[in-house]
């Protein structure tokens, strides 16, 4: 089976460390495609780099040539999984959901311990709009920026076990979710530090996807995510546009 | 004062119909400023199309030439606002959340009716997300796509008379919105055959942004909506484009 | 167009502050009508002297001898917006509920900061019964009585600042609304001093108003706001009492 | 032990039947006292109405000569409690959270049954406010005026009847709360044809009240329902005013 | 009237402790029946436990030879209620919502305070479930064992009033509840020291349980507590066991 | 690996058809153990069969003689899963709880039919307390008892197909989860019928057990699921009795 795992920001080295952390969880016959969106910010930290990382995932992965059995929206808190149901007709994983829905099964309530402060009301927003927002005990930021997160790992596990630190003891969280998805790899050592349950969004994603496609199981067509109907589309795609065309 | 109101759809007719709805409200020191995203859908009815028109109308406001001091976005239930208060330093008004703020003080419990079916949960999540759902009774789809308002605007109103109806009578909705941007016009005449009060979304948003601008108001830029960061972007924005940028 | 801003409390000097601060957002065709209930206490802060409030300010308006256009009840947190809604034809704005749906409009989050603690319950539960509690972050006292809010604007200035940094800091609020009818005038110096938009129910109010009555929207009369059902009272109404109909 | 059952409407018929149903449940020692307001409507209907029953029964309650150990309100889904709640010391009921209280021992859900159709949103109203909705299984109209209860019982009980039939099948309710003080006395009729338990708010409220005396307990008087400040009243209160006076 | 009030650990001297503060409250013709359970462990502080005290409740109801008027589950936050309302007639009341309902008549909001931090998640399940958490402000621990309470009431005492005075000083409690049947008899020392009403859940037990007995009310079984069907065990019940069956 | 597939009911043909589900779906290295409880009813279809086996599924896991990965019990909306959560060290997955996980991943709402109208409330609020009700668009009964599934499940499809039915065209619901471990098997014929997704609680759990044990991933124990405190057990456990000691 191959999963696309696709990064919403264009820094490759974060599509590189979303691909392993992948690939480290994958059962033996999985091939983990690692995909970078065709355009977009660096790094999605906010509603408009979030939205055009939306319509550049859904874009990327429409260009991708090969056929596939699921897809991961590997952002934290990001728009756009709705339209990828829409357009495909394999099942699609959004990390932010993958790991609160894995959470739920290990304790009572969870916590998601994120970057900056900003990105807090996008997750909760996520979250309530998933219905996995009842036993989610709080979202924090641990103050580190995306590109942050990779610069210096040191900084960011301590910034992290002390924001799940005050999750554990303050609002009475149970489990951590890492909320980003440039934490991929961090998780071990946050588990050895704060002695509770850590879950990886993308690592929790790849079961996920793996097991709907085991079970056969994919997007319910019959309201939300049917297909787009025919329309008539001004200036888009873009691949009609040379210059992205060519990077496709 | 200055207010722009952007269609989510590229139909030209549309904007002018949204235009003149708007002007027909609008204060006398008020120009209305119609305006028609740079590319996407001739029509939005789902969350890919209206994934495309979040960015689209972003883009379309920030190359409008002109000062202005607020801006609408003309669709019901899609996705984007967010992006513009981010982006903008002036008031944002999404049509969807004025419709219901205006109906919720004018009754106990509002519906909505709207176009397709599949609009509707993009509609009930956008009214969670707002915090307006707890006094929304229903939103109801009356079967008619959104050029097939235009078209056929008497069967437009004869099938959102029928399902406004049901509203009140089983929902025990109190006040009618109109769930969808192309609906505009058709106030009075639903008005007429309903006997509830019927808001209208477009002129909703216009009395809402003209009373921020009146009152000095503007969205908050402490957190969620402050001012995106700096970024590296890959192959945006698209006025970088030839082809798009031409249209411009 | 007139509109009737009804003081809930019987202090003049409160009535001339609020009408003040109405008129100076009013549009340039609109009259103000500031008016003192017919009978009360000096200041609302409780459930007692809110639910005569309510009687108050109903017998106040139907013993109003001109037409007008719409009506607002500028107590925050008080009893009787209902009753109002039931007994007019005239749209009716409650300036809690105008303050929380403009809020709504400029931040992910508001926070309530009001008066006296004992306040705080009944500001809530008007919020949950209006559908505006989803969004608020807190509502939170300044300890400042009513009438300290007249005799000392510095003072009040300074508790309401004080308690609008730890909504804006520990709540998360990114907007502020005075949660009393006497903090009318206060606004500008606490925006000066705090840097998110606060927003002042009476003026929200009167641009509410305005705007329903430039749309020809009006209370629907379908179910909870009907007009009352003819009945035979007993002792009332007051204006048949000797000693009250003098004063009307 | 003397409690005071307070009708909200001034039909002194109404008051007697109440007070026969209290009695009826009341412990040996314990006195029923159905005091009728000293001024209001013949029946309450509607929120106007039922604020001016709010201050009524407040006042009726004050000027009351006798020591007395709890005061029960029999109107259902009135204002007023919150009032009640504050001038006295001693416990208040109100028979619609009486009623919701008990029939939450019962059964997974309960449904009320009241009068008028209108009455349905105030109902649902104080419900929310007691946090006593989660298990609200509908508030279900019977069509029977309050004073129709009385003209014509076995219309009431056949009414009532027919919407607890479609409250149990449809609503899944597994009790019936009779919602209105005038049906006091309908309880015996109605078990007998619905099959299922069926609580008289009246009964109920006299059950809750003697065993809040027995067990020492009283309204915490530390935040919400604190004794009213000190106040100067204009025009207040009644009993100032030489006709109602002479009622008291 | 013959009341069992169960105790959910098999520590004969807290069932004679909880039998005691029942008949404290017990109207004079009321007999309080206490009973231990047949097996289980000597202190129910977790869900392990509490399963198995729900099973041993039943049971040991079951094997009451005499007959009986209603039933009480004297344990806070434990499983079994629903078990006991489907295999009796009679009227069962859990403490743990005899509580919470009783302090819903006092108050605006109520904390529980119970033992250790691990009853907490418990109890708010339970009063999730039962529809009562609205109006509770928090569950708090004590961090006193059950048999710590027995052992040393006099640290009970202040670990309960030091968790008591910061829910109502931060959690904005107006009432405390006694999380815990080993509470019983503090009350009134805790009363003492807080100022707040405090509430013994198997006092309000007892009470709620005569009244409904009282006013001939019983559990509903038109569906989710019908009688349990006919079914084939396999080897159960635990009286055809020899040695539990000597002890019956 | 090993998991532990349990059923509630004491019925071994029920235990086979389920491990064989269970075998279905299993990865290749995984190896799945059906086990029937040491005690209990036959079919397990309310309050009081379930708590029996709760404790019987505990006993029955703590009984197994050999090392374990994972425990899935295999019963919709049955009490326990709590407390095998307390007493191992391994993942415990619930088939509702899996199954509306799973089925959150597959459309905007989900519904579930189960057997009888009486296990209906038993899952409400099972999903409730998982905080997996947000999308749940209804639980729905086909009227077919535990058994009856076994003996007719020609009859068992028909009625599920008819429920299903009206949950996607009523209930707008997207997505099916059969809501019993009874039904494990039917669920190809009734995608077959119905166009929406199915997902069956077995299949799902044995992936979401599977990925948590292959991401090193447990039960969280730092509060709700600690290990039970150390206890004196009155005639507890059952091994201690000849007569089921003897069939363990």
């Amino acid at each position: 089976m191959r999963i696309l795992v696709v990064n919403v920001n264009t820094t490759e080295s974060m599509t590189e460390a979303i691909g392993r952390q992948a690939a480290a969880v994958a059962s033996p016959g999985t091939e983990i495609v690692p995909l970078t969106p065709l355009f977009g910010a660096d790094s999605v930290e906010g509603n408009y780099e979030s939205y055009l990382a939306a319509i550049a995932v859904m874009e990327t992965v429409r260009n991708y040539p090969e056929p596939f059995d699921a897809v991961i929206q590997a952002g934290y808190g990001e728009h756009g999984r709705e339209g990828l149901q829409e357009i495909l007709d394999v099942p699609v994983v959004d990390i932010t959901e993958a790991a609160a829905s894995t959470a739920q099964f290990l304790g009572h309530k969870y916590s998601v311990v994120t970057t900056l402060d900003r990105a807090v009301p996008l997750i909760e927003d996520r979250l309530k709009l998933a219905g996995l927002d009842a036993r989610c005990a709080s979202v924090r930021a641990s103050g580190m920026s995306v590109l942050g997160l990779e610069e210096d790992p040191d900084a960011a596990v301590n910034a992290i076990v002390a924001e799940a630190a005050i999750a554990v003891a303050q609002d009475k969280a149970e489990v951590i979710c890492l909320g980003c998805g440039g934490m991929a790899g961090l998780t071990e050592r946050v588990i050895e530090r704060t002695g509770v349950p850590v879950v990886d969004g993308v690592a929790a994603a790849v079961t996920i996807a793996e097991s709907l496609v085991r079970m056969g199981l994919t997007t319910s067509k019959i309201r939300t995510y049917a297909p787009p109907r025919p329309k008539t589309f001004k200036n888009w795609p873009l691949s009609s546009v040379p210059v992205l065309a060519g990077q496709a």
